[in-house]
């Protein structure tokens, strides 16, 4: 028996693909940034260009009916991808949806979830304009979302330099601390366990933060954290061919996540470092520009923004660095589907 | 208990879909179609209309793994995208895939998944731009496919005007007897049976054809055959507000289609008309352009055009008439995948 999926990981299967088409690839039109960043890209007319981001949310995998409504996972969907397309710095216009679903299923739960997708897309201006429905077994929801954003003020993974500040936004860790606690019914009840929840059931993407971001023309590179902090920031080392140190002391860790780490018995840094479904942003500048940033997304938003490290020219490389002068090696490598 | 999609139905619970989207439409961007015709579509600039298009295709729903190579249901998977593009006169030009997949399927079987939509695309200059995988226990690949075709040639379903004579390529029917026969391994063995399971397994996109009818000039309105014959011609009636006339012995049937129904004990004519995943294109067009349209296919492809009724203004009534002057309403509407 040859290798299967599980052996080869999430990671290692998008490598695998993109060889293939790499080598059998038409020799006709070019992609701008292909596979590999937050969105696909390509240029309609000089000087713009329209970025194409897809997500699949299966039932069962992504998301458990009766600890999300209908309503609540259509923004949640809808959500995800409009984090890909404003951490490129664009700006979201139009959507597909296509849905596998059950024949027992009540038409009200669609109908339900179309409204969270739209209540997510019209404060953005954006709208549903195709799709697709199927009968399947595992309900799924996959979506494709298409924005647009100015040629000159992309943001890539792959422009990260050595001595740039790594600044993020928000509180990750917060999202997976809610899912735990949402699959944990025995866990201790605190105030803080609802607003937990609700960020990993309703997550704010950060679109409107990414735009004012890559509108400042003061960040290199940018990413949104859906794989995990490390996870992501990885990304932009590989593809920058840099590494990353990290300041413990700095992480943003809210009192939230500390009270919820205790009750679930989880170390805080742990799950601000390597769990998933943030949808924060992680912004790369010049240490000069820091203060920039925060301005431009002050100027939108009222998220917490923070910096919390060096990119080197460690290659691929991330440390941390412990309040006690340590460093410790970093190597995980997010959070790979296939693996765990 | 409230209605379920079984009850609602897929045209039905489409149609909900659109009233939410219509709804809560935001007052930002208005797109060219929306959903209801082969593709979405908006002008990224002046002249020039992007097609968009997505469809699922599900393990044991829309194929069987036993009944069809890995690298057959790539090309046909992609080829059922190329033809939406093709049916609007677009030309495709990139693609998104996202994959639901097991862990324990062979490496080997997405590359080959992967190969085959390549070399799909390849030919049109067409490439995979960007994507997506995940863990489902239900397989699924979805497919969206991004096009191009110039504003002033973009055929439409909502264009067909009565007293157009209505024109369809290839021989719709074979595709799903194929499908029978291989589901049915105790039918009879002859000569045209692997014909049609290759029919079935590898369907032809006339993405070249659609294109050439576009660029004529001549065709006032084009569709292509997914949901079978008369599902696809009633989806242009609805659209158009018209209603249409079939010539029972115009009809392309296939002689290995009239084999094999034989076989299968089947009605050919009930296959032709209701049966899905021809992928071969209803044209409408004025009487008088029927002659440039075929010669406009021909200067690209030999598939067989046939003349095989007229568009009248009996809005959305569909009507066979019969070789002996008589006339029957077909009130069917096609696959209606929740439904069925």
């Amino acid at each position: 028996m040859g290798e299967n999926i599980s052996d080869t990981g999430e990671f290692g299967l998008i490598k695998r693909i993109h060889d293939i088409i790499d080598k059998n690839a038409s020799q006709g039109r070019k992609a701008y940034l292909g596979i590999g960043d937050d969105c696909a890209s390509f240029s309609p007319k000089e000087g713009y260009q329209l970025l194409v981001t897809c997500d699949s949310m299966v039932e069962g995998r992504h998301y458990l009916p009766r600890h999300i409504s209908a309503y609540n996972l259509g923004r949640r969907a809808m959500a995800i991808n409009i984090s890909d397309i404003g951490a490129m710095g664009g700006v979201p216009v139009h959507s597909l949806v296509s849905l596998g679903l059950k024949g027992d299923m009540p038409t009200a739960y669609v109908e339900d979830l179309y409204m969270g997708f739209t209540d997510e897309l019209n404060p953005l201006g954006a709208s549903i304009i195709g799709g697709n429905i199927t009968k399947s077994d595992n309900v799924f929801i996959d979506i494709t979302l298409i924005g647009e954003v100015e040629e000159d003020i992309i943001l890539k993974r792959s422009t990260a330099k050595a001595g740039d500040a790594i600044i993020v936004t928000g509180f990750p860790g917060e999202s997976a601390a809610g899912l735990k606690l949402l699959l944990n019914s025995e866990s201790a009840d605190y105030t803080g366990k609802t607003t937990l929840i609700n960020k990993y059931n309703r997550p704010a993407h950060r679109a409107r933060e990414g735009r004012a971001v890559a509108m400042s023309g003061y960040a290199n590179s940018m990413i949104d954290v859906s794989d995990g902090f490390l996870g992501d920031l990885g990304h932009v080392c590989e593809q920058s061919r840099v590494g990353a140190e990290i300041i413990k002391s700095n992480l943003p860790i809210s009192s939230d996540l500390v009270k919820a780490s205790a009750a679930l018995n989880e170390d805080p840094y742990g799950m601000f470092l390597s769990e998933s479904d943030d949808y924060e942003l992680i912004i790369i500048c010049r240490p000069e520009n820091v203060g920039k940033i925060k301005k431009a997304i002050l100027s939108v938003s009222d998220v917490t923004v923070t910096e919390v490290g060096r990119i080197t020219d460690d290659k691929e490389n991330i440390c941390l660095l412990l309040p006690d002068g340590g460093r410790r090696d970093l190597t995980s490598v997010g959070w790979d589907h296939f693996r765990m």
